[in-house]
């Protein structure tokens, strides 16, 4: 996209937003309040919050099939995507009962073409004619998020968080920017119930959320960042639980512009500190020093379909031995474990060890790429708490590092005072 | 259709039968024993019982649209038609997880084409091609009913009780059978709680099955019998409260056969007797006798779209005037006697009184065609327990009569022994 229309907008409303009915008629009070501003909108909505887990347990219920595989099965989509069916009905409903020309658009009927990975499909194409003509005729579009169609016109669904990545892709296809709303107002420094005095950016660049997005700020799903990124949409992040005033209009706008790092013109140094809890450590001890011996260990773990983050390998007490620690997700972490006991013949090694006590704290900003010293304010900082760290990664844009679980928050509050990231 | 592919077989099941994950298993397994039989089959399903309601119930809460208008919307129908979509794959995906090849087809891939008369659409056409050559190839197809879709691409519903249409014109669309499986086994020739040696009846003629489905027994969809009857499609009710046995073979076919009058060997005279309490009797006393006042009166409330059933005109006794007395569903009656009232003057009558505390009577037979003394039989049954009625109307295979409300089961129970219908 390389001119937005600007008179376009997409608005997205997640399934806390369209939670009853009282949070639909906001949600249609703030499309209203936009339309009367002047925009020319399409809305892409979840399900009712709780309703897509209602219906996927109902598809688990269905035999003796396990979970996983009723999530690929085409008839899951069938049965999962009528919640944004649902949604989408309701709130051009509303907007009708309002007095505002709305009408709901299926994923078959724009279409929104998918693959056929059913249950995690990916969308392929979104026409933007069609759509673009109607909003432009000052009809509102209701779009259901999370679903698609194939080419062979069955349903599918993306996953989960899809919604804010179909309320991307219908931006793209309609050449405009993107807001998201949901029950943040936008993203942070850092997680504000960890450091109350967190500060709300302004901007921050689509590679900066992406690191955030995927080190455990939930706020926009990954893939959403990605395709914002890959097709520069500008995205905002926006509050659901705000009101038009008495003349309809909204409050002034706040949240959080997710842009081109060329768009940021103070950049910082470091935006955000970010921390996950989903992390578990392996370490083969006494691992024999065989040039080929970790290529070894990370080949049957990647084809087993573990992902390994952090690594990393020193001398054992053992001569002619290294011990290999990694990290990967706690749900791998069981998996991972068994699979390298029934190999450690094989593999030879001498004993394994696994801790679930741990965390990642990261910092992330685009700035690093320009300025020496960061890891060092990191590493000042945490030893000045006396956190020791057990594993470091680094990225252009990020560093992070593995520490005990107990010590997060506290590590979390002394980097984000070391980078200066406090409200004035 | 004028030979019938007896090896394919529509199947429907009603909400209760899909009321939940057990039952929908027990669908499930009847399904598969026709399958094992040798049958090439569609199954139409309904919405969860109770889930129409609930998303009737949202639509209504939209905003100040009375339900009325909501009804006739085309969002309506988004909303509501999501209800067949989740049964219908949680049925496929029940099969499947039994090693069955089973799949879904929406109202919109099929299509099952209607009008645009959203909230009472009507079928237009069903294309049977594709439908039939996927279950001659042993796949189980999984039809929502209750839903369709315009020419122009938008969902659309039947109206309450679609659903035994929607099953009635898929099964002409695959020019075969259709077995609808409900909660009771089969038509009896009168309601079995009023008379507990009420008979199931083995055959009954599609004129029969109109008369009593409009007259007040609830079994079928009226529409359905009508296109059942115009398409000639045999439709068998049947109760799904049964199980295959151990080798997954069904209990011996029972149910009410519904079919041509020709098909019916030994023709009764009367076939059921059935009750109706949604009557209302309304009489303008004093009518002035020109010749074109009842012409006026049913003009003014068939403009008002109130339908008038039985008629009785009567000498009053003002000279020069008449009693005209006619009845209405309850619903109707409020609204009958307000349209009334406001055009007393011109109309040119003394009173008007309403009734509600009246029931309607009716015994339904073809053999009436054919047999004289079916009305005396009647008459004589009603007096002998000292029950007068108040109006009659005939048809060529059904008689009724209006009564007192409090003697509507004696009455009943007083025709049923008239005519011979109690179990031998």
């Amino acid at each position: 996209m390389t001119r937005p229309q600007t008179d376009r907008l997409v608005m997205k409303f997640g399934g806390t937003s369209m939670g009853d009915l009282e949070r639909i008629r906001r949600a249609a009070r703030i499309v209203a309040a936009e339309v009367r501003a002047g925009k020319s909108v399409a809305v892409v909505v979840s399900a009712m919050a709780g309703k897509t887990n209602e219906l996927v347990a109902w598809t688990d219920g269905t035999g003796k099939s396990t979970a996983a595989n009723a999530m690929t099965d085409d008839e899951y989509d069938v049965v999962v995507a009528s919640g944004e069916q649902v949604t989408s009905g309701l709130l051009a409903l509303t907007l009708r009962n309002m007095g505002f020309n709305a009408r709901s658009w299926m994923g078959w009927q724009i279409p929104i073409l998918t693959d056929d990975a059913h249950g995690r499909a990916r969308i392929e194409d979104v026409p933007g004619d069609v759509l673009g003509a109607a909003v432009d005729s000052g009809e509102i579009a209701i779009v259901p998020g999370f679903q698609g169609v194939t080419r062979g016109g069955r349903i599918t669904t993306l996953g989960r968080g899809g919604s804010d990545t179909s309320a991307v892709a219908v931006a793209a296809a309609l050449q405009c920017p993107c807001d998201i709303y949901t029950d943040v107002d936008g993203v942070y420094t850092t997680d504000p119930r960890i450091v109350p005095k967190a500060r709300r950016l302004e901007k921050v660049s689509y590679e900066e959320m992406l690191e955030m997005a995927s080190l455990g700020a939930k706020v926009l799903q990954t893939r959403s960042v990605e395709l914002a990124m890959a097709k520069q949409v500008p995205v905002r992040v926006l509050s659901s639980f705000i009101e038009p005033d008495a003349d309809g209009v909204l409050p002034e706008s706040s949240g959080t512009l997710i842009c081109d790092e060329d768009e940021i013109v103070e950049k910082r140094i470091v935006s955000g500190v970010t921390m996950s809890r989903d992390e578990a450590r392996i370490t083969l001890l006494g691992l024999t020093d065989r040039v080929d011996a970790p290529a070894d260990v990370f080949t049957r773990l990647a084809e087993a379909g573990v992902n390994v983050d952090m690594i990393v390998q020193s001398q054992a007490r053992t001569p002619g031995s290294v011990n290999l620690t990694f990290t990967t997700g706690r749900r791998d972490a069981e998996r991972a474990e068994a699979l390298m006991t029934s190999a450690q013949a094989e593999v030879g090694f001498e004993e394994i060890r696994v801790d679930q006590d741990v965390a990642k704290i990261s910092v992330v900003g685009v700035g690093m790429r320009s300025h020496a010293g960061v890891a060092q304010t990191m590493f000042r900082a945490l030893a000045d708490k006396g956190i020791k760290f057990q594993a470091i990664s680094t990225s252009e844009i990020k560093i992070s590092v593995l520490i005990e679980d107990a010590y997060a928050e506290l590590a979390v509050r002394a980097l984000h005072s070391a980078y200066g990231l406090e409200t004035v």
